[in-house]
């Protein structure tokens, strides 16, 4: 990755988690603002709203209307991770080399914060989104962003993929219940956050298609490297317990396809998700970039 | 309660279990929709959405505009009870004489189908409402509802009042901490039926404050009410446990102010409701009767 990358992407993290700081107050009672903020803000890539803003910015030149929705999806991400870590879940006491929400604040409360950033999430697009051309079309396109989120956070995206995950602990799962999955659980955030983001930069049908497809290939990539992650890392790398999939008799993309050859279908979805972009002209260094670093990610 | 009254409760009763019922559907992975399903559709007074297409009606002449915000409000309050009933948080066995959610599907359904059921209930809003006139300013009134939804589900509300509700167990809290638990967890949802029905209805700013303060008195009314059936009723006539507040230490409002004086304030409360819509000249049969209803109320 070149260094004027390096320095797009790290401009974009530090926006942000500016935003992010800026859209969650702390307010009566203070322990549930705490425990939002606490997990919204505690690091992590912020892979998911740079894709958002810079989806937007290739395609109308700003991403200044899209800063609300980027946030709202960490908002969700981070919820989802919130719930996804309860003991009665896949009980995590470890998440981005912190303590999971419910270790520091309690069950009840991780379970009222996760439910807290879900409604807070949408509200925050509803109330920040500005146009800067003053578009009339605007509350038709702030409903469409909210249907797009509102579908991917639900019962037909992301819970079905951890519905059926839950369920599929120590069974042996076909090919493509472990495809189900990761399309709903990873996927399905990577497609609402280049959708959204070329909604609001005013993307046509055909772009729109492209860009969800390059986000499918690249958050299956991206959540086949976190199968590989999960046996090749440690603790400190990860930021969370390494090794859990094969504790937890989880079949994952190893199980199926071995170390190797996982890697190399890593590097070939990545490779298609830059053709796609390449094909259809979309120009866009940081896209390219994302595409090659999940590659070569280490946490 | 007279017959058409009651007949005209019966009617908005049966056709909101039935557009629940279809709006709802069943899908894959089964278990998590038929969770939601079986919360949503475990009977229950249908209270808060009645209020919503009553008030809409009576302000427009019409309830067809408001069924989609009816049922995601009434989807909201089963989210909020599913949640409440978890281990982590009251541990509760039964709800409305059936087994809790978690007990019947599982604590990680439970909270899955909590999850989906807030970000499904504002979809509901936004795919189905339907104008009769076609209001070109259709969008900005979904959002406005949507975001009274959103500001009412949330950590500024609803989720509010249960943090403090929990941490307030076994505690001599004083009574602006239950007002507070009770404004936030009760009122809010009470006040979020009729603003919506309103807004809907194309309510101005002072018929929305009518119908504001008219939701906040009997809101507060339903509260204390439910404090007395909890020391008075039975589990069948309650269809929950009865007994829960003393057995866990929870300051009700029978704790400040004694049984037949909290029974006065019930009564007080839904004649200043009746009082509020006299004074605005807002007639509704059932609105007056709701008010009258909750002081007589047995479960």
């Amino acid at each position: 990755m070149d260094d004027k990358v390096k320095q797009q992407l790290s401009d974009y993290k530090k926006l942000i988690e500016q935003k992010l700081d800026e859209f969650i107050p702390v307010k009566y009672p203070e322990k549930i603002w705490e425990s939002m903020r606490y997990s919204v803000l505690a690091g992590g890539k912020r892979l998911r709203p740079i894709l958002t803003l810079e989806t937007c910015k290739i395609l109308s030149g700003s991403y200044e209307q899209a800063i609300p929705t980027a946030c709202a999806i960490e908002m969700l991400h981070s919820q989802s991770l919130i719930h996804d870590d309860l003991p009665c879940m896949d009980n995590d006491d470890y998440r981005r080399g912190k303590l999971t929400n419910h270790k520091v604040y309690g069950e009840s409360t991780a379970v009222l914060a996760g439910d807290a950033l879900l409604s807070f999430a949408p509200q925050v697009i509803i109330q920040n989104t500005k146009f800067l051309n003053n578009d009339v079309n605007s509350p038709e396109i702030i409903l469409k962003v909210l249907e797009e989120f509102l579908t991917a956070a639900g019962a037909e995206k992301l819970i079905a993929g951890q519905v059926v995950d839950i369920d599929s602990e120590g069974k042996q799962i076909p090919k493509e219940t472990l495809n189900f999955i990761h399309e709903n659980k990873t996927g399905a955030l990577f497609k609402l956050s280049m959708r959204t983001g070329a909604i609001l930069g005013g993307a046509d049908e055909k772009t729109l298609q492209a860009v969800t497809d390059y986000a499918e290939k690249i958050g299956l990539a991206f959540q086949i490297m976190d199968d590989i992650l999960d046996v090749t890392s440690t603790l400190e790398e990860l930021g969370k317990t390494p090794g859990k999939d094969q504790a937890e008799g989880k079949v994952t993309y190893i199980s199926f396809y071995g170390l190797e050859e996982s890697k190399k279908q890593v590097a070939s979805l990545c490779k298609q998700a830059c053709d796609i972009l390449k094909q259809r002209d979309i120009k866009s260094d940081i896209l390219t970039a994302i595409a090659n670093s999940i590659n070569e990610r280490v946490n």
